[in-house]
């Protein structure tokens, strides 16, 4: 069997094009600032505050982007979580039916906003059913598209428009970015933001952060090949646990980012109390793991302009109050 | 003594102007919109996030707008919240020493942003110093200006671009707006939002929401003058707390509102849930009222475009933690 040909990687027009697709559709999200953390930090820190996009992430900006260009027999996706969310929203405002795919055991709460979104729901057996297939078996059947979660170059494109944003904003705020850190699961996210920031910041770096355990893109980035987490692996940061980096996102971030930082539990707990305090924004587990990699020294800000980018809210109360806690006054 | 001649009342132009000058210098908030809440309460909602202005409320605005037509020997104020932080914050920016007076029992963490912000600090003894006396005794020695609260047509026309904002951006989202409803302490920011809204979007009604114990604005329009509170009241929405209407405001207000809400603190606590699970932003007693008031029944939404000013986030995270246990899941 002859292989398939290699995807066409998106590159920093197809963001732009992305951009002027969701003008009026998704959320221009605030760059903030707090001057007190900045001071306590000794560095000028800026959070793009992504929590506050439709459906509380990111997703649905590359969510929308992809759908947008899809036919009237609808789309289909696997996801737990935020995808999924952004997938069925972007559907619902462009007319077309949507079904997710979603394990039996998914939280009351995304099970209920998904369905709030429009969507079908399928459930699967996380233990001996493989959703990518029922999910590819559904499209298929239905002619509906198939939209994954990051290896897709619509997908990437969309989600670049964080950066594109970014870097405007930050250029009003007469910040000249020295580096962006951004969270990675698969890393959809960070590669279109790569690219945004590769043609309109090009001196600005750009850093992968994962949470323990889930390190596989700063590994990959070392070894320079995708290496995949250990299986059965667990994670605070329940939406950045992928098994390993994407094969077009990886394809850009071994291009175009510095390198990959780690951070753990306590770190994240922390920088969401600090978001909390500093920034008024709710912040989930892995929304919260950039900020984390400047809080916990795993970068070291001193002295820097710095953007993180804080990509989603979906954290339930009980998670919230604990993280609260933990991280003290 | 002939009696001074009334304060000249700030107009659509005043608050024009303050938004030019507060361009790039104030966080342009976005107006977010849940579409799950909108189909629980059966109403198109829109939230108007100031949580995410500088200094965690939207004082900066006013405080900023007055602030920058001061003169070189600085500012002086009285608070021992929000407004301090503001007129501090925007002291610092324009490079003027700014003075404030506050309690000896103000929170820790109160006095440590307000210092953060450059200012100096005075304490009074709540029980037996005014602390008004203080602060004007204080600004007339140093030559400097004593900002007050709300009882300023700079304060009200800064306080009014957040209304500007918001009729901008619910005419981009395509929203009418039946009706705005505004959190009421002093009532500096509902008489700048009125103002600006009777000149863009003339027919909305705007209505003043007020926690249980300090609705002496709902009294005083419904009276056609200025009633005062009960001596000793208290109240979750400490950033409400005042004695009486301003003389000002009022005379806007008693024009140009429909009424007073009144809402109590369960009401309040659960509005401050709903911001954190539909909107992932952290808002304060005080700048939940207005969504306490649609969630409570004491404004009647349905079938209506709505929108509510979240007007701070300034709350620590003991009592936001209660205030999540308490709403339930």
């Amino acid at each position: 069997m002859p292989s398939s040909p290699a995807p066409e990687l998106p590159v920093l027009d197809d963001v732009e094009d992305a951009a002027r697709r969701l003008e009026g559709h998704a959320v221009v999200t605030p760059l903030l600032e707090s001057p007190l953390l900045n001071e306590r930090l000794g560095c000028r820190l800026l959070v793009k505050a992504e929590m506050l996009q439709k459906t509380g992430s990111f997703k649905f900006r590359g969510a929308y982007n992809r759908v947008s260009r899809t036919g009237g027999r609808g789309v289909v996706a696997y996801s737990s979580g935020n995808h999924g969310q952004g997938v069925a929203a972007a559907a619902k405002i462009l007319g077309l039916p949507s079904l997710i795919v979603m394990p039996g055991d998914a939280p009351a709460v995304k099970i209920a906003n998904t369905r709030a979104h429009g969507a079908e729901i399928v459930f699967y057996d996380r233990d001996s059913e493989n959703r990518e297939e029922i999910a590819a078996r559904i499209a298929d059947e239905r002619g509906a598209d198939l939209i994954r979660p990051y290896d897709d170059a619509r997908i990437i494109a969309g989600q670049g428009t964080v950066g594109l944003e970014l870097a405007a904003q930050a250029r009003a705020a007469e910040a000249s970015l020295d580096a962006l850190l951004v969270p990675c699961g698969g890393g959809g996210l960070i590669s279109g933001c790569a690219l945004a920031l590769a043609g309109l910041s090009p001196d600005t770096e750009v850093h992968a952060v994962e949470p323990e355990g889930f390190d596989d893109t700063a590994r990959s980035l070392e070894a320079g090949r995708r290496l995949a987490n250990e299986a059965g692996a667990r994670s605070f940061c329940d939406a950045l646990m992928v098994p390993t980096p994407g094969e077009m996102t990886f394809a850009i971030n071994a291009r175009l980012l510095s390198n990959g930082l780690v951070v753990g539990d306590r770190d994240v707990a922390r920088a969401m109390a600090v978001l909390f305090a500093c920034f008024k924004v709710v912040a989930e587990p892995g929304g919260a793991v950039a900020l984390a990699a400047c809080l916990s020294g795993a970068f070291d800000c001193r002295g820097k302009t710095v953007a993180v980018v804080s990509s989603g809210g979906n954290v339930d109360a009980g998670t919230f109050r604990d993280a609260l806690e933990g991280a003290g006054p």
